[in-house]
């Protein structure tokens, strides 16, 4: 059985999209067992519309809920009545449950499972790994994007294994092509981090470094994971997704700006949604935190049910393929902190 | 009169644009003067065919050009028979000579900047400023974009300061409104040098400082510039481009995929056409190198004529409008480096 919390607060679009996910998900996956926290009441009545397996889903209520205003590390601390707080709590306590997916706060998500759950031994400071879809229709992981805005090479070596590791375990790719993040392809590109960090990649037989990657081929498709420090990571996914957003608004201000137009959008919508559902964050899982002991996956602020389904999905995935045991193994052996 | 060196080599493009562009600014403007430092013969060979005011023109011949695999510092030391290194040599000896404009090197050209030409006194470093559009159909500069991977929060105030008054002094934006790249718009947010950088530019009262910006934004038109380390800078630039790319290659792919789609893609064509126009980088000038004590604009690499006439434009403005006296005076009253 691989059991997974699902935080039902802290969501944009409410509770619903959380429950609704973990029931798809249930419906899907045997042995898959839900720990539903949040408000008991409110989902119980949520569920009672839904069909899913109810021994396989257990209740644990926290009535506050942890807000994107809130300074993370001291909802984490003090909010003992939210619904993150008890999360957090309740995997470090119990060795049987092996997931934890949220929609909350990045920062509060992180700050606990850096603070309280704890990191792997050997692992110096757990990251964000998000995935963006490319344009030869496969996904490429950003590790980190924002957990460690400042970093040593070392760090940096431990996200390309980690994220490899991820990568290999959670979507079959044999051997992930990693790519370091920089302002040129050349080898000696960069700052002194990026010039150490490239020896290290290189040196380090368990990842497929195949060298230097400008911001501009991330898209691409011929990457499977890009290696950055987590300010620069966050400059790129966020610079990436925005300008994207900013092209489809602009296209969709075209398509509806008079009737000659609007006959031309008619006749190329089924493809134009197309390409809108391919772009769409919400169709992918969240970003998984890399390095922690226990999975945590934190689903898009703005999850719909679907988000959370393929979060809750990636959680039972990575469980399943015992990724946290390999990134122990694997990071002892090659690559451990002191 | 405003003289303008154009370095006729070592664009994509060939020759051709260089001396098109620069044709087209004598034609525009009546006090401008262009010196061509680039192979003699073949540039009076492709002027036979423009009209243009002879007079106004001078010729440096030069026959080698750098490209872009050269070793930028080795080549701004040691090509002397190259048209970058000749135009370098010839405007730091001739007061007269205002400034330069090159679709070649970016390495070699910051570099001769930096090296040889030399500082504006207070300025620790030079710095790229390149322009995109925005949404609101108006320009957004980033300082720095490349020039100098690692910054200290002195650098990035002075690349405010440096960059407002271009903006000022280019577009006519009075009180440019000036954001620092972050992980989130809260003052505390980043590292510790975005939080050094936060205070001073606050405490600056020559910028006029909206405070932190996230990579997403950029392309709202809710900022006239965006400082930054020259690492996340290009970062954000590059990855930006790449995405709106990307975005036109799917779009056209779509709009050739069937007759259908064809017929809807005829409808919109106008539309569509206009926002790659818009788009397009080589319809807006290159990017300025601040802080150098001449003007030195670097045009990009694929620029067509259109580029290398707003490039010297640009080039003729700045002059114009004594940038670079005001950038001295600016930071010798408020940011100068010991």
């Amino acid at each position: 059985m691989i059991n997974v919390i699902v935080d039902t607060l802290g969501a944009e679009r409410g509770e619903r999209v959380c429950i609704e996910g973990a029931v798809t998900a249930l419906g899907k996956y045997d042995d898959l067992g839900i720990i539903f926290v949040g408000r008991e009441n409110s989902t119980k009545e949520i569920l009672k519309d839904l069909e899913y397996d109810e021994k396989r889903v257990r209740f644990i209520n926290a009535e506050d809920e942890i807000g994107c205003g809130d300074k993370p590390t001291d909802a984490i601390r003090y909010r003992k009545e939210s619904s993150m707080y008890k999360a957090i709590e309740l995997i470090k306590a119990d060795e049987s449950i092996n997931a934890l997916v949220t929609a909350g706060s990045s920062g509060a998500i992180l700050a606990g499972a850096t603070l309280k759950i704890g990191r792997i031994k050997g692992v110096r400071r757990p990251a964000f790994c998000p995935l963006l879809p490319t344009m030869k229709r496969g996904v490429v992981g950003v590790c980190d994007s924002g957990a460690n805005v400042e970093c040593d090479s070392l760090q940096l070596a431990q996200f390309a294994l980690m994220g490899s590791l991820y990568i290999q375990k959670a979507y079959g790719v044999e051997k992930p092509k990693v790519a370091l993040l920089n302002v040129g392809t050349e080898e000696e590109k960069g700052d002194e981090l990026r010039k150490e960090t490239y020896k290290k990649l290189k040196e380090t037989a368990e990842i497929n470094f195949v060298g230097n990657m400008e911001s501009r081929d991330l898209l691409k498709g011929d990457y499977d994971l890009v290696v950055c420090d987590g300010f620069s990571g966050n400059v790129l996914i966020k610079s990436t997704e925005g300008a994207c957003l900013e092209m489809l608004k602009m296209l969709k201000s075209i398509m509806t700006k008079n009737l000659k137009n609007k006959l031309g959008a008619l006749l190329l919508k089924k493809d134009v949604m197309e390409i809108k559902d391919f772009m769409d964050y919400n169709n992918y899982p969240g970003a998984v935190i890399l390095g922690c002991k226990k999975t945590v996956v934190k689903s898009h602020g703005s999850s719909k049910s679907v988000t959370m389904f393929k979060s809750i999905e990636l959680a039972y995935k990575i469980e399943k393929a015992g990724l946290n045991a390999s990134i122990a193994e694997k990071t002892s052996e090659t690559l451990a902190a002191e």
